[in-house]
């Protein structure tokens, strides 16, 4: 069941506003089993608008066009609608008692812009919009099913869920199972190496996604039995660098396992700028496991907080194995937690030199009894580096608390 | 000039990621002056992408298409964009080589997957990627041209920049002057308010657009003179609530404030969890000022490490004016930086009181010669508020060093 999705106005198409109804809606119709082929943006064009609508409407069964249902002349969307049935506009009674209602409760004038938001193509159903002023309406045109909706989120989704949802679902046979694992520490295409053949052997489809190092894949499955059956080959074959099956993420995935394990974290963070520590505190309940951060700047400030040796980071210089050491095991002495990680490295773009370039990033974890180190070289700009520093920082915490559980299992 | 914009991927088409290089390339391309008349999203199905593409390329004179370009077997633009211009894909040797120097910089093997991130279509030019693996390219169908780059934003930024801006840019008679303000304290309605028959009087076009607190405004005029007497008005209206004019963060504005008065900062934070010291050290150069961040989530850490006295926390709360205080003065003092920045609150969902509801946070900004206080109630997500307590503290800062030095000089 192909469907589309169109957001109507000129300030979507220059950029200006950021379109959040496509996606919503995308991700709406999906879950309800619908295929979105195409989301579409087109400006306040009378004729473009028919011109679009007229060709989505032969290759969708469904299409949800959400916008340009305002007052103001530039809202050409019920005319467009009614171009392309060719039929003409008229005026929905309940619709005006329903406006001359709301301005009358608001204790402003209905002017004559706003009749206009009574009109629907003639033959169109109306689709009653609870929460503002412009009806919405849906009609037949040729083999697809056109719903028009305003573009105020508030009120498209609750017209979504009353009027279009349950139009939609009676049409889909059955939506496609799926499964989502979350793996870090290999590129897209290692992980797309180590899954050749999955597809073809359960008859599966993979799709995957990456970001700032992390690469997610989906397994879409006619049913059940191949889908389990093709997640148990994608469980053998990437172990734990799956860090999570569903929407979780990493740092999710490690609070859950200092909580279970009651232990607290400290950071000590210097290219990484605090970014380490935002990731922490993003989600609620931090605080029950997240001692707090310290983001040393400065040398001085390394040796005052973190009483990183003076003479060390003069020795060695603040980017290096022994400063990664000294400041993950200052950070847990200092905050006062189980476990500390020390992050020191060239974020760039300046700063680097023919021994450590840009992107040289040393981290080091100290649980009490060892104090774990690790080299990374790093791609991309700053922002990049930093992110990916403490997407390792964490999935290296991860992996140590998973491989101390084991060991100590059994 | 009308140009369209494609972004091609399942998961953008689902809904499951939101699509910002979309209304970014509309913005940008706005900016040089063409008219985007259409943004469209396609899912990774091979025919549908030709199809869209061939629409396009008959409606448009440039369309500008990201994403789709990676290793794996759902990327499949490169093959799309060959079967539309009725060519094979073929091997570009200096994408290749730069693809090996990559991955032996990297220390990885260079995996077959990873060999189509090299071919183009035959006669493509080809359009170099700095900052990744997939080469991107641009041809020529019917009236329009065609450039293709991967969907990675950073990438994608980088090339749109060095490859294809230069060359809309030549082909656009004439853009539209314009000039963008960045203001912060007030809301959309009362900036829009506040311009009120600006338009008009000058015959321009003011665009809006607000985002964590920030509403920028810009104005579009069909000449100099006009954009430059609208440009005063707004000036006039808006006195200091204008923080930038251009592209300039608030982070930015502060840090060159501080450079030219060669004063360093030190962060303490409690609520915002790293967002603020995240936020000031994103940009390049800012150990020349910023000398660190403290993140306090545990009381103990805010008495250890920014001398907050055990007493205070326990007699008014954590959440408190005198507490914001300390923490200010406390990082300034343990920091050692000229200026100390305080920053205490509940960004929820959990934690809030009648007294002291979710979106409560306390500022404190030191000086040496005295300690300013803030207190906000911030509407919003837990995201929300740390974001914009960490930008109301920013604010604060720069109307500081911005009054400081206007009550000195003279």
């Amino acid at each position: 069941m192909p469907t589309a999705v169109v957001g109507i106005g000129t300030e979507l198409a220059r950029g200006e506003v950021r379109d959040a109804n496509g996606s919503w809606l995308a991700r709406e119709l999906t879950g309800l089993g619908a295929e979105v082929t195409s989301l579409s943006i087109v400006d306040d064009d009378q004729p473009r608008i028919t011109h679009v609508l007229s060709r989505l409407a032969v290759e969708h069964t469904s299409v949800v066009v959400t916008g340009g249902l305002g007052p103001t002349t530039d809202d050409l969307t019920r005319n467009a609608a009614a171009d392309l049935a060719g039929v003409r506009l008229v005026l929905h009674p309940p619709s005006l008692e329903a406006l001359k209602a709301r301005f009358a409760a608001l204790g402003r004038p209905l002017s004559q812009s706003n009749l206009s938001q009574a009109q629907v193509p003639e033959g169109a159903e109306v689709l009653p919009n609870p929460l503002g002023t412009a009806a919405g309406f849906s009609m037949q045109v040729d083999r697809a099913r056109l719903f028009f909706l305003p573009g105020v989120p508030e009120e498209m989704r609750a017209m979504f869920r009353s009027s279009v949802a349950p139009c939609i679902a009676s049409q889909v046979a059955e939506a496609p199972m799926q499964i989502r694992f979350r793996t870090f520490g290999k590129g897209e295409s290692w992980v797309n190496d180590a899954l050749q053949g999955i597809e073809a052997e359960h008859g599966v489809k993979l799709a995957y996604l990456a970001s700032y190092g992390a690469v997610d894949v989906k397994i879409l499955a006619p049913a059940q039995g191949s889908l389990e059956a093709a997640a148990d080959a994608v469980r053998h074959r990437l172990g734990n660098l799956v860090f999570a099956e569903g929407d979780l993420h990493m740092e999710q995935v490690v609070a859950q396992l200092l909580l279970e394990r009651r232990l607290t974290l400290g950071v000590a963070e210097s290219c990484t700028g605090g970014h380490l520590s935002q990731l922490l505190t993003r989600h609620p309940g931090a605080s029950l496991w997240f001692r707090g951060g310290v983001v040393t700047y400065a040398n001085r400030a390394k040796t005052d907080l973190l009483g990183v040796p003076k003479e060390l980071l003069e020795r060695v210089g603040a980017v290096s194995e022994p400063v990664a050491r000294a400041m993950a095991e200052g950070a847990r002495c200092a905050l006062l937690a189980n476990l500390g990680i020390g992050i020191t490295g060239i974020a760039g773009p300046e700063g680097g030199t023919d021994d450590k370039p840009v992107g040289t990033v040393h981290l080091a974890l100290a649980t009490g009894t060892q104090t774990i180190h690790l080299c990374l070289n790093l791609l991309g700009d700053r922002g990049q580096i930093q992110q990916r520093a403490a997407s390792a920082a964490l999935d290296r915490l991860r992996r140590t608390l998973l491989f101390a559980s084991e060991g100590g299992s059994g």
